[in-house]
């Protein structure tokens, strides 16, 4: 059998081969404290799986449209424009399974091959992989330490933007846990404007946020009409396996999505739909889930800020850090962050990501940093977990 | 804004304008009978929606495994293994939401541009959109007449075969109706392996037959290990709209489809799939389903042979009629058989697609044909609907 020859450019998610080093570890009878997964272990509220089994019994259990149903395109067009303080309309919004196919499609649309696209590294790796896979031009834009946190170089962006049509931006950031400041957001759409880019606003965390309130780059002057917007109930309702999501666009571009999802999957599961209303209509249980995420993000940084070696700013929003290991290792005798990552699991039962999960890095870069996810672990865990590598970092 | 070149390429299911120019007729008022929807208006088997509560309850609503969780993989590889008298394992499994998305990743996978690709005409409209879209040459094949259904031309097959790389099939055939004889599916088979062709088996209609038992071309000499099976819990299990399907296939095909999973949608619905392994493990609900379907499809076929001008052989699979209208249509003054169908909405209610939404009509066709689907009509409403058209046809 011969495979096709567009699989060699395509690319995939590294951070699984951590779950499965993590699982090997755990199954020879070992602790295993998992920082590795963006998923979640709290449970969806349960006014949303109530509204699930209303919706089946009212027999939604058959096709429905392939933009989804009239509800949802109706809630997610009033709840998307409310919180950022656009107008949209059903018209503007395409229901998908899960926030990820989102990126496949704003590809598809509006990408032709040898066509520049800047995206963000380190970023959410299936970024690289469709862009390639689709026959894109790579161009990815790379982020400096701050002493709150990260920030984009944007003299670096200025100097690529001549050469994209195409622009991914992440803002409330996976890895980095980063935002941009308004100065920052402004400038990326200044450049998004003057270059005449198609915009894909990966927003899967906008709501994911302790403090402040988020901003969509989409809202700002001239970008409503060149951005599609990525959006999730993944996070926000700890619905990651439920798969529910939408795409928020310009009309055209939607309606080349829907068409899409025709060909790809008919459409998303019915009546998860018919519980997404739900979850709109009666919000308050993300509120629950936050205030829990918060109590382990605070857990989380106290305990990295006792790690001589370690440092990490604390992040307003998303359920990641992304300490800067390079003092630890240095001292410890690593030169591979993979390596200090297999040590420490091994060592502490402490598992994580590294930066090299998240794109190639770029060659000046000479700092090392490890990703930590809190959303699949529990206080009393990150406490046990960070106290151990506490210890073994500072032993050796 | 500018759209994508390739977007130029990709085609839809025509048969959804069906839907909204019934909706629009039943909007102004009218009675519609509606066997235009490939849909069930059945419900799903309650033990399996059981299942998925527990699931729920029991914290299955995060990420799961990309190619599926392996308790659905097992008893997807023992399901389909028995029933068609192969040796399959769960590393040949790859779940996915519903069975069309098994369609482009089989054209993805394994189709390069330029590629010819043998496909059903009159056929599922997506395979030819999929084909188009990622570049390869489409070669469709014909069906003609016979006295209990339709076969496949085979002379035409033969000649066409040299030119081709792939091979999409559909056996127990929507909008036909119609199964090969062992013969014809032989000398398919005979053909895929003399011209070591890439062959797609859709057996999204395996199980639906009220007669008899079905074959597949996979386990036909040497077809295993060039066959990718779509299966899909749609039909069987009255799951349409729940999106929970999978790609059986060899071990190599099938680690690069999930790869495609991880870049597309991540997974498919993670609680979906534990109300698929107990719809496997207790498929008693789908008995009373095929039982329920026989009726009508006995009501659908009784009701036609009253009528003067129009023909159908009893297909013993599938859901769908295929009936012939040439001589009703003759006598009546028609040339087009949308004008037809639009003339016995308005005229009797009767909502049904056409020949002209599952391919380009060949040149040589000169009879005409419409597609009734029994799947969403009662049988109380299948009598008196085409009743209601046998009156028409009759008066005019």
């Amino acid at each position: 059998m011969q495979l096709a020859d567009r699989l060699d450019q395509l690319g995939t998610e590294t951070a699984f081969a951590v779950s499965g080093a993590a699982a090997a570890w755990a199954a020879q009878g070992n602790r295993v404290y998992p920082f590795h997964l963006g998923d979640m272990n709290l449970a969806t509220p349960p006014n949303i799986v109530d509204a699930m089994n209303a919706a089946i019994a009212d027999g939604k259990t058959g096709y429905c449209p392939a933009a989804g149903i009239p509800a949802q395109r109706e809630a997610l067009a009033a709840d998307i424009g409310a919180g950022r303080g656009m107008a949209l309309g059903p018209e503007h919004i395409v229901v998908q399974p899960g926030g990820k196919p989102v990126i496949t499609k704003f590809i598809q649309t509006l990408m032709n091959p040898g066509d520049g696209v800047l995206y963000p590294n380190p970023g959410y790796p299936i970024y690289e992989s469709q862009i390639e896979y689709f026959g894109g031009r790579p161009l990815p834009y790379r982020y400096h330490e701050t002493p709150t946190g990260f920030g984009i170089d944007l003299d670096q962006l200025r100097a690529l933007a001549p050469r994209a049509r195409l622009l991914i931006y992440n803002n409330l950031q996976n890895p980095l846990g980063c935002e941009s400041s308004p100065e920052e957001m402004a400038e990326i759409a200044r450049l998004a404007v003057e270059h005449d880019l198609q915009v894909l606003s990966d927003e899967a965390y906008f709501e994911m946020r302790y403090s402040g309130t988020s901003t969509s780059i989409a809202s700002l002057p001239g970008m409503a009409e060149r951005t599609v917007i990525l959006y999730t109930f993944s996070k926000k309702f700890a619905m990651t396996g439920w798969r529910l999501g939408c795409a928020a666009a310009p009309a055209p571009i939607a309606e080349q999505i829907a068409k899409i999802n025709t060909n790809d999957e008919s459409c998303t599961t019915h009546f998860v739909q018919e519980a997404g209303v739900e979850a709109l209509r009666d919000p308050s249980g993300a509120a629950v889930l936050l205030a829990e995420l918060e109590r382990r993000r605070d857990a989380a940084v106290g305990a990295l800020a006792e790690i001589d070696g370690i440092s990490v700013a604390t992040p307003e929003a998303t359920f990641y850090l992304f300490p800067n290991v390079t003092d630890a290792m240095a001292r410890m005798g690593f030169d591979d962050v993979g390596d200090f990552a297999t040590a420490a699991l091994q060592q502490t039962g402490v598992s994580f990501c590294t930066r090299h999960h998240f794109g190639t890095a770029q060659p000046e870069e000479t700092d090392h940093y490890i990703r930590l996810a809190y959303s699949g672990i529990s206080v009393v865990d990150i406490e046990d977990g960070l106290g151990n590598l506490a210890a073994w970092v500072a032993s050796t």
